[in-house]
């Protein structure tokens, strides 16, 4: 019987092993890699030396010190969570995709998000060399460069108004119209905003990286831009199948949290993009991770 | 015209900083000094090579990205702040101790918390020396020697039962008693815990380290308990007196915030321990700094 297992080895999930493990707790981490989007960086042509900040560095401490503890990890998918009634707790079992099951007192889910495609070619070989899904993330990168962002929604929006300070030209294609919003208003009197609406990408350009998109008219009729940076604002799926019907959901299948990262469950814990609280960025990621964690660990103080 | 004054230095205001750097805002900190708790550290005797898990490291990275964007701050305490109507839109000065004065579209408040003190003598000089005010941070290093906790409420009786755990002895002194808690019965029973309640520690002991604590019993009687760690676990007072009559503050006088640390005044933001959220831990206050920063830039966009 675990202690705590962690499932998601992303910033949140390995922040909070790292705790767990600090906190002298049997945890254990199920997860298909380590690092999550900490691994992924953007590359572009003619940019080199430019600072970031990010927490990828925090999340390769962890990782040293995940080794260091002599961590129990097990490469591999959940694929089921049972609870059990107890004396007075909860206990639960995973099940993962190989075949195993491990018991647990306490869980904490950290599976993150799935950025919707295009569903373009060349998406997959792109991303990351031009192509993004966040542009709180990577806009600062594109100063003084011609961009486009697509989608329809708030996403978009926001991404386009912060593109827009940056970058010499934004062109956002907008493939289901935009809503009556402040920040159309805005970008619409904007001198380096192009917008496009009902228009759709039907291909992304690079050459190991992006150079232009494809863009087809309502009408039927093909144009092609050139830009270094194609943002894609389309939103995300949250990855909480595992928890449907355990514990409650948002209306977008976020799973909601308190400040302290309970869910409805009490001993199912969750962090970073999977809930309904504000992660994206690394950091903050890391920073939920550690709430799950200190949390998961005071629960237990009362078993 | 800033578009954004931070007040606070600790880990949430500086990663609040690097971030609206990073988003080439026109930012402002103003703090007495830099690093906050981070700074703090504790020492223990015969302790070495203890690998910590902190959030130093990003502080220390902070600081050196923040001199090198040539980093606009004000060495100084910000004493009154002044809320103005605009257009659409309010806009704020900060008037700072020395008698200056800076007007922002945006606030951050990261001021933090005190701890309540002890208040017996030799506790500055002990402090980081074998007395801690959080045992969520420092209790794991507090394996096998013998600590006391001081304090009457949740916050002792959560500290005694995370010390219980690691530590060879702990001695619960709960000047007011304790309330009935289903963690007083647990620790009643565990053979490593002393509970003294309506006693007071009269003096900490210590040449370098904590050797021991003075207790006084309701009966007057004083007694030595020899103890390398003394945790005091009084509770907080946060520093929200600049933002009184301005936002929402809860029962306790912390700033209450939504999950993108927006407070109840669009424009004004708060981040780390002076909010209703869990912060505590370093790693914590550097995503939720991270979140205020975005979340202001967010507002700056509708501008």
């Amino acid at each position: 019987m675990y202690d705590v297992i962690i499932i998601g080895g992303g910033p949140a999930g390995l922040t909070a092993a790292a705790y767990c493990l600090r906190k002298r707790l049997e945890v254990l981490l199920i997860a298909p890699d380590l690092g999550g989007k900490a691994n992924y960086r953007m590359h572009l042509a003619g940019l080199e030396g430019f600072e970031h900040i990010t927490g990828e560095e925090i999340v390769r401490k962890f990782r040293g010190q995940l080794q260091y503890l002599d961590f129990a990890r097990i490469r591999g998918m959940a694929a089921k969570i049972e609870a059990h009634a107890d004396e007075s707790f909860e206990t639960f079992t995973v099940f993962t995709e190989e075949g195993n099951r491990y018991h647990t007192r306490a869980l904490i889910l950290a599976t993150g998000v799935m950025p919707l495609r295009l569903h373009v070619p060349d998406e997959e070989m792109l991303l990351g060399r031009g192509l993004s899904y966040s542009a709180v993330s990577h806009a600062p990168l594109f100063w003084e460069r011609e961009t486009a962002v697509v989608g329809s929604g708030d996403l978009a929006l926001r991404s386009a108004a912060e593109l827009a300070l940056v970058a010499s030209r934004v062109v956002l294609v907008a493939p289901e119209g935009l809503p009556d919003h402040p920040l159309k208003r805005k970008l619409t009197g904007q001198q380096n905003v192009t917008i496009l609406e009902k228009h759709h990408v039907t291909h992304i350009h690079g050459n190991g990286y992006v150079h232009a998109i494809s863009v087809r008219s309502p009408e039927g009729s093909e144009q092609e831009i050139p830009v270094s940076g194609v943002f894609g604002e389309l939103g995300f799926r949250p990855l909480s199948d595992l928890v449907q019907g355990l514990v409650e959901l948002n209306a977008e299948g976020y799973v909601v949290i308190d400040d302290r990262c309970r869910t409805s469950r009490p001993g199912i814990f969750a962090a970073g993009d999977v809930t309904d609280t504000y992660a994206e960025q690394v950091l903050i990621a890391t920073g939920e991770g550690a709430k799950a964690a200190l949390a998961a660990y005071d629960y237990l103080l009362y078993y």
